[in-house]
């Protein structure tokens, strides 16, 4: 999995404990295999008839890397492994493959992935942390927080009122605040916070009957700013989804480049801003990360998804990226074996990566070894101060 | 070619003859120096005065791989090797060209690649075929149908029948449709159906006299759309140019990636969309195939214009894309060489990919040469129902 | 540093003069920890407290490749590096840089990289070339041109002859003309020529008292209009900075494929058109270039800041780019080591790119010594009739 002939320190720092900064809650019930095939998707469909979403980069690599850890030779087919996932119950699946991913503190956004799901049924960051043997902190998402206050709002004043309380509220509880704008709207939003009249009255069309969804502009910026304020008041970072994942607008409005001016304003504000996810726009998140001294990013869900090719995407992000600003995260969400994957496929990656670097006589040894520490933890610790 | 150690199934899958499900007729005629240079090259002007085409990645391939099949040492100088494509003759090299390809199928837009051109000698579907030993389909460049009924109807009315009826008549001939409205207009258009009345009166400036060439907005959506209408009925999959080839708008204006909303809305039409070239925007193409189960992919001409650097292209491609959404194209036009070289470079760049997935133990070799078939031929014939 | 097998001509063409057709002057003052942190970051701000801009991609490089030219050992501690630079002193340091970079020709933009900043002390063309054993000679940045005569004009009529005088003045003492609208407005520009009346009206805009920064697209477009017509008569080229590097607008603006239009309406002029730094676009100015005859394109500024994972940029540059379009720059500024290390990573990487083309077989050892001397010097002799 490592390159052989890496030196002990780089391989020690490498397999090292990682805080998994960002992921998600995975299901507790038993899958069946049309469940777990969407689960291991980012389109929220059933592959076309006589295909599989098995066939697909995350889908081999499930087979060949989790199959082990169910006590079956890797490769093993589809069906063997869904059955066999089924026979030792989610419990223990989770179990395995978080303790397997070598965690030792997980950051949970608990809402789910898809804002519009409701009802689907997920570990809480306390039971994430119980299953994966780590300590668990609670990512706030603030979409979230949002529709439970427009559920309940009868005034626009109230709809205000309440989304700062619970921002603060939730916040408290919180080691960071997180956006999906970019699954909701997109990145091309004017980075200015909106006036106090034009949040009313956007706050007006939203507390309509029947609801719209949100996906207005005002009311995400006046979201975002609001959560800015809070984690400006508590030291808190502020987590973006950028890039690939989910539905939401045309792809190339997540591009974490249309950022550069709100980054600006943001920098004197002084609250870390956090870039999940970025693919393919990875190397412009690296720049962001590398002009903004606020700027953090990460691949995230990247790693698990691109799977037997993420090392590539790992190197593309070490083109410009400081290392003080890179973070680990799994992206996990819906099945555990996205956050293993994503931890596997971190330490290969990076291991190539260092790898590479030490027999081109680039890096010493020293530097790769403190380096693969800061990404894999050192670097959580200092910015979520855990 | 192909790494070494490659196990014997997945050579075998390799060397398969492959489905070449969308290129373009070749010149017919011998062809002087100029006239073979301006045809490895996309941009459609004479190299500067002391240069040449042949100094770019699809120069040097020509003169590399398709030299020995003219019987010339690999490296021939350009002089020689224009000279010896002259001395056999143009049937002759397109015969040996084509046949070397170890296609089976071609599936041929006989429109010219560039609209504009009306004059050029180019080989029919059937010619191909014949030359290239292989069956020949036809695809329905449906731009072409609109000019052709542009140039007779005369009412707005009759332009509208005329783009309905000839398109019922063309498909019922054809395994496919293809559009260019990337190079017309962009992929920035509207992705609703436009209305009759906003139809008529852009017909009305289209039949005008000079005629304009076809770049409206409204009527490339009417006649994508009425595409669509076809291709639903007769179950044949709608083709789509993006990215680099040709002239056209802004590079940016052809990413894929602007497809998503247009992709949401063809979905529950069942039509499948393929998405052909896609470079340098085919990591955002994979995540669309990834996400819809309608949407299929391939990098076509960027094979042989990528040429020695074609591995990283197509394991970019690898990243994300669903297997069973994966397919071969050499994007031919012109000249039979792009043929031969997009299926070469095809064959090297997925051994490529395959043999490092192998050596990491990442894929199985049965897996491997299952998805080898799949992208080279099985997932055509299942699209195309061939 | 080069590969070990590379036949001896390659070689020798990968390590003879080359001509930096683009840098900026350095700094000729000792510089403190401080300083020298700020010039090996594009920001502009200080790495965020525990953190330092040594731990980079371009800081890893200074110590590793850097560190022995000043007879320190390789990945020398940051401070040792400062200190052994003060101890040395910053004239004997760029001497020891300059020469070390093997550069026959400096083509120097002698305005400081960032427009706003004026007082800064950086080493003349004519001293970059003496310190690094080279001639030199002058690029004219357009924009710098412009500040000068917008402080003294006093009314819109002088600003707009007093421009083209300057231009003409200052264009008959340089090789070239370069622009940064990229970094000041974006390439989102419209491409056409502005007309009279709408540069006067802005002109007097930019004329009022407090003076706003040059922003204005219409002005900008003017200028580069002019520096075109000045450019056509005196047989010059036109430099464009894209993509990375400085602050600026959105990154996405600064994407150089959004100058086909520009291209194409630039391309019956003549005047040749050459994209510098492009990352992360360069497979877009890539194809700019290949479909252009007069465009050209370098990856100047991206070699010493991607540093160890420099080759991947090279070889994707590669994968399109025609040979004789192509151009070295180290894209220096600020500290000579940005000289150096472009140096060092150009050779570094395209041997990389050569000796993996001559292993496949894909190239003959004679083009690759061709090809290097092409890219390294001669074609920036012909464009820039050196």
């Amino acid at each position: 999995m490592l390159p052989v002939d890496l030196p002990g320190t780089v391989r020690d720092a490498l397999l090292a404990p990682l805080v998994d900064h960002h992921c998600h809650g995975v299901r507790r019930d038993d899958l069946s295999r049309a469940e777990f095939e969407l689960l291991i998707n980012e389109g929220g469909s059933p592959a076309p008839p006589g295909t599989t979403h098995f066939d697909a980069p995350l889908g081999m690599a499930v087979r060949r890397w989790c199959a082990p850890l169910l006590d079956l030779e890797p490769h093993a087919p589809p069906a063997v492994y869904v059955s066999r996932r089924e026979e030792l119950g989610a419990a223990e699946v989770n179990r395995r493959l978080l303790t397997g991913a070598g965690v030792v503190a997980f950051l949970v956004d608990t809402a789910p992935a898809n804002t519009s799901a409701t009802d689907i049924d997920l570990l809480t960051a306390t039971e994430m942390g119980r299953h994966g043997g780590a300590a668990a902190d609670e990512l706030v998402r603030i979409e979230q927080i949002e529709r439970d206050v427009a559920e309940d709002a009868p005034l626009a004043v109230d709809y205000l009122d309440g989304v700062g309380e619970e921002l603060t509220a939730r916040a408290a509880r919180a080691v960071g605040l997180k956006t999906v704008i970019a699954s909701l709207y997109g990145l091309d939003f004017d980075p200015a916070r909106p006036t106090r009249g034009a949040v009313i009255a956007a706050a007006n069309r939203r507390l309509s009957d029947p609801k719209p969804p949100l996906t207005d502009e005002i009311l995400l910026r006046h979201l975002l700013w609001s959560a800015i304020d809070v984690a400006r008041e508590r030291g808190l970072p502020v987590q973006l989804h950028t890039g690939f994942g989910g539905s939401g607008p045309d792809l190339h409005r997540t591009d974490p480049g249309r950022l550069g001016a709100f980054a600006r304003m943001l920098q004197p504000v002084g609250v870390p801003l956090i870039l999940l996810h970025c693919y393919p726009y990875h190397r412009q998140a690296a720049y962001l990360a590398g002009v903004h001294p606020h700027v953090y990013v990460d691949v995230g869900l990247a790693l698990p998804h691109t799977a037997a090719a993420s090392a590539r995407v790992v190197d593309e992000l070490l083109e410009l990226a400081p290392f003080h600003k890179l973070l680990f995260s799994s992206g996990c969400h819906g099945v555990a074996e996205t956050c293993y994957l994503g931890a596997l496929y971190y330490r290969q990656a990076l291991g190539a990566a260092l790898g590479s670097r030490l027999a081109a006589g680039e890096w010493s040894a020293a530097d790769a070894a403190r380096i693969a520490h800061m990404i894999g933890s050192g670097n959580a610790r200092r910015v979520y101060r855990l």
